[in-house]
C-alpha cells in the first residue's frame, strides 16, 4: 500500500469511527491470560534494622532454581503448630488439602514448584501478625502468596515455607470522593477494585493484563508497572500510605492518606518492590485519578523500529497530556498471536509489517481529543512514520486491540517453552538486544520482542520447542550483560523473585546491592 | 455584584483574554521572596544499616531551637583539620571569612543561627567524599547546605558544626531529549535548570516560590512539594536516581536514568525527604516533561470554604488532564499582601470576598484548552461557586497573580514576627483550624491561610507585631494536636528541620518514627 492509498485508508477509517466514551477498554482476562506480579518471599525475619543483612540470606536461600539448597535453621512443620495456627485462624483457614497446595504450590506458567505442605488464609492484620509472630519464635520460613500471577517464581514456596495467601483480606476500607484516596486490605483483585472505582467515576493508576487475579498487596510488593505507568507514574508516586507486618509480628502503621507528609523518614517506599521480604503488606492507601470521559485506541503499524521511536517522540509532543499508553510489538509476537490465540485477528490488511503500536489517549474532552488524535496519525502517515493505522470504533474494537497485545504472554505459552526476559533499556538501544538475539539463536528460537515502549521496558521472549540448556546458555548471561553494559535494569517491572535473585549485581552497585 | 453582573464581568474579560503561550508564568523572585527548601542536618554517622539509631541522636542534637545541648562527643575544628580541608578542596574553597560565615550561619528568615567557623565548598562527589571520610574519623558534625532557604532552620548549623556548602556542584551532567531524563549535580539552582530545559522543550516537574536560590539537592533532600505537585506528582514519583555520599565516605551509586528498576530495594526514596540525616546527596537524574504549548490562569473568588472545596472537585472533573495548579489565599491572607508587598494589586474590582483562588491550566492545544477553562469559569459563576474572576490576558498579568500568591510569606515578614505551620490535612477540615485559631486567639494576632489545597496543604500563618511566648503558648501544642487529631501532617512539605525534629510523633506511630 504506498502512501496515498494508506492515507486514504486511514482517513476512511478515521471517518467512520467514534471515540469510546465512558469507559476504558475492557481486557477482562482471567489469570492464564496474565503477564503478572505476586508477592515474593518473606522468611523469618527480624526488626527492621537487621534487614539488610537478612535480606540477603533470604534470597539466597530460595534460589533453588540455581544451586540453593534448604538452609537448615529453619524448622518444619508439626503438628503442634497445626493446633496453634487452627487456634489463631479456625480450622477453615488452615489448608492442609494436596490439590489446594498443588496450585498454591505451583506458579501459573507451571514452571516452578514448591513443596508446601500448609497454607494459611488470615483475613485481619491481627491473623497476619499472630501468624508471623509464631513463625519466628519457632523458626518457621514462610512465603506471602496474593494472586500468585507471577513471572519471576517470586509467589510459591522454593522448599517447604509456610504460604500465607491472603485472597479473604479483601475489603474496601474507605474511598473518599473529594480527595480520591482509597484505602483496602492487601487482597483485594485489582479488577475489583477497578469496578468498585468505575462506579464512583474514579480509575485505579495501575492496570495490566493479569488484573483479573492478581491482587494490590502483589502488585505493591512488586511495584507492579503495567499500561498505565506511562501516564500516572509508578506506584511509588500513587501509593500514599501502608501497612505492613514485619516478620516478628510488629505491625508497621504507615496508612497515611495525606498527599503530602515530609514528617522523617518515608518507609513506606521500602515494602514497595521489596517483594515481601521486608514484612508482609497488608492494607494499601492509594491515590486514585477521576475517570475522564473520552478514551481512543490506535492500533498501528510502522516499518522500522526508528520510526516506532520518533513515533514515540512526536505522541509525546503532540498529544501531551491525554497519551495514556504507548506500546509495542513485533511481527513475530503478532504473528505468534494470530497463530495461537483464539479469536486474535489482524486489525490491518496485509502486507504485514515489521512493528505494530498502540496509541491509548485518556482525556476530559470528546471531539477535540478525537480530533488530536486524528490529526496526529494523519501527520504520521504522511511524514511517513506510520505505514497503516486503524482507530477502534468502539468498545469492542478497542478491547480486541488490546486482546492482541495482552495476549502475548498466552500465545507464547501456547507455542512451547519460552525464556522470558523484563528489561528496561534506553529506547534507542532496546531493539538492538532483539536482533543480536536473533542473529545469535539463528533457527533454534523464535526471538520476539514487545512492551511497554513508552516506559523503555523490553519484554525479551524467545520461544523454543522445547526446553534446552545449550540454547538457554547462548542467552544467559549474555542477556544479561548486554542489559549492564547499556545501563539497563535485569527486571523492569516482574521483580527479581528467586529466578533473578542472584543476579542483582548486573543492576545494582555492590554498595546498594542489598 | 450580582450574578448576573459578575457574568458579564467574566464574559467580557474572557473574550478579551487569550491564552499564555509557550511559556509558564514568570515567578521569578529572589531569595528574600521565597517560601523554600534547604538541607537538614548531617552529623557524623555510620554505615546505612545503623542509619536508624544516629538519626535520633542527630536530630535530638540539633534541637537547640527547644533544649538541646551540644554533643560533646563531637570534635571542634582545629588548625590542623583547616590545613587537612585546604589539601582536599585547595585554599579558595576553605571559607573561615567572616561576613561569609555570618551569612551561611543564618537562615533568611533570620530566625535561627548557627556559630560554625568553616564553610567547605566542594566541587566534586569526590572531594565531598573525602570531606566526610575525614569528619567521621575525626568526630567533626557537619551540616550540608544548598541554597538556604528552608523555613525550618534545617540548612543551617545548629551549633559549630562544618557547614558542607554544595553551591560549586551546578553542573548539568547529561539531558536525553528522548526520555526527558535531566541529570544533574547537587548544587543546581532550580531557576537554571528551569531555564536550561525551557531551550530544550521541556520542564521540571517541580516549581516554588524559591526558584531563584533554592537547589535541586534540597529540594530533593527535603522532598519540596510547591506549585506543580497537583500535576505532575511528588519527587518520588519523578526522581529516577541519586548518587549520595554517607557520612564515612562511602559513595552510593542509586543514579540510574531508568523509568522501571525493580531489582532489589529501591534505597534512593529514603534519601528523598530525610533532610541530609542519611548521607549528602550529590547527583540527581530526574524525569522531566515535555513543555506544553498553552498555559493559562485565572484568578477567582469564592464566597466561602464550601464553595472552594466544591470548585476544586469540579476543577479535577470539567479540566481533568490540564490541571496543573489550584492555590488558594483566605481574604486576611490578601489584604496582607495588598498592604505590604511592593507593587501588589487585587485584580478583581471591590468588594473584597473571602476566598481567592488560582487554577493554573496546561496543555497542548491552546483553543481548545481555552474554551474549556472558559467554559467551566462560566459554568462555576453560573451555579453561584464562583462569585467573580478574571483570566490573565498575558505573561506579564499571569505573572503579576502569581506574585500575590507566592508574595504572601514576603507580606508577612514586612508585617511582624509570624509563627508559620505547613500542615496535610484532609481539603475538607483544612479550614477548620483557621477558624477555630482565629477564635482562640482573638484580636492578639492576626490569623490568615493559603497554601496548595489541590493537596491538602495548608500554609497556616500566625502574624503578629513581635514575638511574644504567651501567645505561642496559645498556638502550640494546640495546633500540633488538632492536626493530629485529624490525621494530618505537621510537615507536609518544608521537613522537620530543628524546628519540629521533637514533634515527629504527632504524625508518625511509635513504630515507624526513626
Amino acid at each position: 500500500m504506498d502512501k496515498w492509498r494508506a492515507a486514504t485508508f486511514i482517513y476512511r477509517r478515521l471517518l467512520k469511527h467514534s471515540s469510546i466514551s465512558n469507559h476504558p477498554p475492557s481486557r477482562n482476562f482471567n489469570r492464564s491470560f496474565t503477564s503478572g506480579f505476586a508477592y515474593n518471599y518473606c522468611a523469618i525475619s527480624a526488626p527492621l534494622e537487621n534487614l539488610a543483612g537478612n535480606c540477603k540470606q533470604q534470597i539466597g536461600y530460595r534460589n533453588y532454581a540455581t544451586s540453593a539448597e534448604r538452609n537448615p535453621m529453619f524448622s518444619s512443620v508439626n503438628s503442634e503448630d497445626i493446633v496453634h495456627f487452627k487456634s489463631i485462624l479456625g480450622e477453615k483457614y488452615v489448608i492442609e488439602d494436596e490439590d489446594k497446595l498443588d496450585d498454591a504450590n505451583t506458579d501459573w506458567m507451571r514452571k516452578y514448584k514448591g513443596s508446601s505442605k500448609l497454607m494459611l488464609q488470615p483475613r485481619t492484620t491481627d491473623e497476619v501478625s499472630q501468624i508471623l509472630k509464631y513463625c519466628n519464635s519457632r523458626r518457621i520460613a514462610v512465603v506471602p502468596q496474593g494472586g500468585n500471577t507471577g513471572l519471576v517464581g517470586g509467589s510459591i514456596p522454593v522448599f517447604d515455607e509456610v504460604i500465607i495467601n491472603t485472597s479473604l483480606m479483601h475489603k474496601i476500607v474507605s474511598f473518599d470522593k473529594v480527595s480520591g484516596v482509597l484505602v483496602c486490605e492487601a487482597g483485594c483483585v485489582l479488577e475489583n477494585l477497578i469496578s468498585f472505582l468505575d462506579n464512583e467515576g474514579f480509575i485505579m493508576p495501575l492496570d495490566l493484563g493479569a488484573k483479573g487475579s492478581c491482587q494490590i498487596g502483589g502488585n505493591v510488593s512488586t511495584n507492579a508497572g503495567g499500561l498505565r505507568l506511562v501516564r500516572y507514574g509508578s506506584l511509588h508516586g500513587n501509593v500514599l500510605g501502608l501497612e505492613a507486618v514485619l516478620a516478628n509480628g510488629t505491625v508497621l502503621d504507615m496508612l497515611g492518606t495525606l498527599r503530602k507528609d515530609n514528617t522523617g523518614y518515608d518507609l513506606k517506599h521500602l515494602f514497595i518492590g521489596s517483594e515481601g521480604s521486608l514484612g508482609l503488606i497488608t492494607k494499601i492507601s492509594i491515590l486514585t485519578p477521576p475517570k475522564l470521559s473520552s478514551v481512543n485506541l490506535a492500533f498501528l503499524a510502522c516499518s522500522d523500529y526508528t520510526s516506532c521511536q520518533k513515533l514515540l517522540l512526536e505522541a509525546k509532543r503532540k498529544l501531551g497530556e491525554i497519551l495514556s499508553a504507548y506500546e509495542f510489538l513485533d511481527v513475530q509476537a503478532l504473528d505468534l498471536v494470530l497463530k495461537h490465540l483464539e479469536g486474535a485477528r489482524n486489525p490491518l490488511p496485509p502486507p504485514m509489517h515489521n512493528f505494530y503500536i498502540l496509541i491509548e489517549t485518556t482525556g476530559s474532552d470528546e471531539s477535540s481529543d478525537k480530533e488530536k488524535l486524528e490529526a496526529f496519525l494523519l501527520h504520521s502517515l504522511e511524514s511517513g512514520l506510520v505505514s497503516d493505522g486503524v482507530l477502534a470504533q468502539d468498545i469492542q474494537q478497542a478491547s480486541s486491540f488490546w486482546h492482541i497485545r495482552e495476549g502475548v504472554p498466552e500465545a507464547l505459552m501456547k507455542a512451547g517453552g519460552v525464556y522470558k526476559y523484563d528489561l528496561s533499556l534506553p529506547v534507542e538501544k532496546m531493539y538492538d538486544l532483539v536482533e543480536e538475539m536473533r542473529t545469535r539463536l539463528g533457527s533454534a528460537a523464535n526471538v520476539i520482542g514487545y512492551g511497554h515502549l513508552g516506559d523503555g521496558n523490553l519484554h525479551l521472549n524467545i520461544s523454543i520447542p522445547q526446553y534446552d540448556n545449550t540454547i538457554l546458555a547462548q542467552i544467559e548471561p549474555f542477556v544479561y550483560e548486554w542489559t549492564s553494559k547499556h545501563h539497563g535494569s535485569i527486571s523492569a517491572e516482574h521483580g527479581l523473585g528467586h529466578v533473578k535473585a542472584d543476579k542483582i549485581h548486573y543492576s545494582k552497585s555492590p554498595e546498594t546491592d542489598l
